[in-house]
């Protein structure tokens, strides 16, 4: 089977994953590789339904198990129609949020055990992994602050303050446990320089794997 | 912590539960119990919400997977908002569907391992496990021709005569292993002699907890 590359980006509301990726997805079009550019949760239409149970205001009562859940089938559904196929054809698949928000939001965030996870995770994607992750890193009361300059908060950018700080010590966890794999950007620079640094992780690794020339460093 | 009585109905499509569990709901409050009525999926405003997605015709390319673990957090909400605290405050809780339409569907039918399923209802559930449940067993010929007498056929009435085969034969080894707790009834009598059998099976229970005088007999 023919085996893309699999890349995630992370990091709580407002640090710019949205605008990152579509500015990486552009970069490594440029280099002549096939992207596809996605996200959790929402993709696809199933995908969009299940986002719309989670992110609406009105479902305040909704169960942190309930929550994961859907999370995990909204995970299930895009391996299976979209993400799976795509590796399997050999694409670079550059994913806006994946497994580790799963961990760091239900787990270090709403307190649910990190191996019930781990064991939901698992059953949703068969195993599939990332092979490299952007983690974009801010202090959480900056990141909140720019959420809240784009428009209304949905349910997850409405939690309390030390949901965000328990959020953004997930991830520092994570990031710890597998530094190999999570790769942590400063966000708290311009976008340009944000670009860049991810650039700058990124290409070795592309050259490694043979995806594109030396000579494009 | 007061405990009330936890029953479920199960039963292929046509089997005629819904009916019968309305009967039933009625006879329970005649006897002066404080009886609460309701189903898997789709209970409450977002249980609701979760039912669409998994009902809608067009949602064809649900896979497996995905449609398991929308059930799973339909019920991880429906313990957690309805089912244990009406259990708690002592009530008879009388549910249409619950963990063994999960396993006949999910696993016997659809082929998903059952091991994984128990994880993922032992998640949605925490151990919530009904004290009586009542099979309503048909041959799935009769069952899909009275579905099909309904009117439209959803999802999963659309499915291919083998399936209905798989989940008849997984409700009857469900039972098998559990036959203090799955009482089999055979629905293809009239609704009126259904619900006889029902009241028979139910009684000596409710005399034996003390939730009705054995005057009642």
């Amino acid at each position: 089977m023919a085996k893309g590359l699999f890349i995630t980006l992370e990091g709580a509301e407002g640090a710019g994953k949205t605008t990152q990726a579509g500015l990486l997805a552009d970069w490594l079009a440029g280099l002549g590789l096939d992207v596809l550019l996605t996200r959790e949760p929402g993709a696809g239409s199933i995908g969009g339904q299940i986002r719309a149970v989670l992110l609406a205001p009105e479902n305040a009562a909704l169960a942190p198990m309930t929550e994961a859940m859907l999370l995990a089938a909204d995970r299930a559904q895009h391996v299976a129609e979209t993400l799976a196929p795509a590796l399997a054809a050999g694409k670079v698949v550059l994913c806006d949020r994946f497994a580790d928000s799963f961990f760091a939001y239900q787990g270090y965030g709403r307190g649910l055990p990190l191996d019930r996870l781990r064991a939901l995770n698992e059953a949703a994607t068969g195993g599939l992994w990332p092979d490299i992750t952007l983690l974009l890193e801010l202090p959480p009361d900056e990141g909140l602050k720019r959420a809240a300059a784009r428009g209304a908060a949905d349910r997850m950018e409405r939690e309390r303050p030390e949901f965000h700080q328990r959020l953004a010590a997930g991830y520092a966890a994570l990031a710890q446990a597998e530094p190999q794999r999570i790769r942590r950007i400063d966000a708290g620079q311009d976008a340009a320089a944000v670009q860049a640094a991810i650039r700058a992780e990124l290409l070795p690794e592309l050259i490694r794997r043979g995806l594109v020339a030396d000579a494009v460093r």
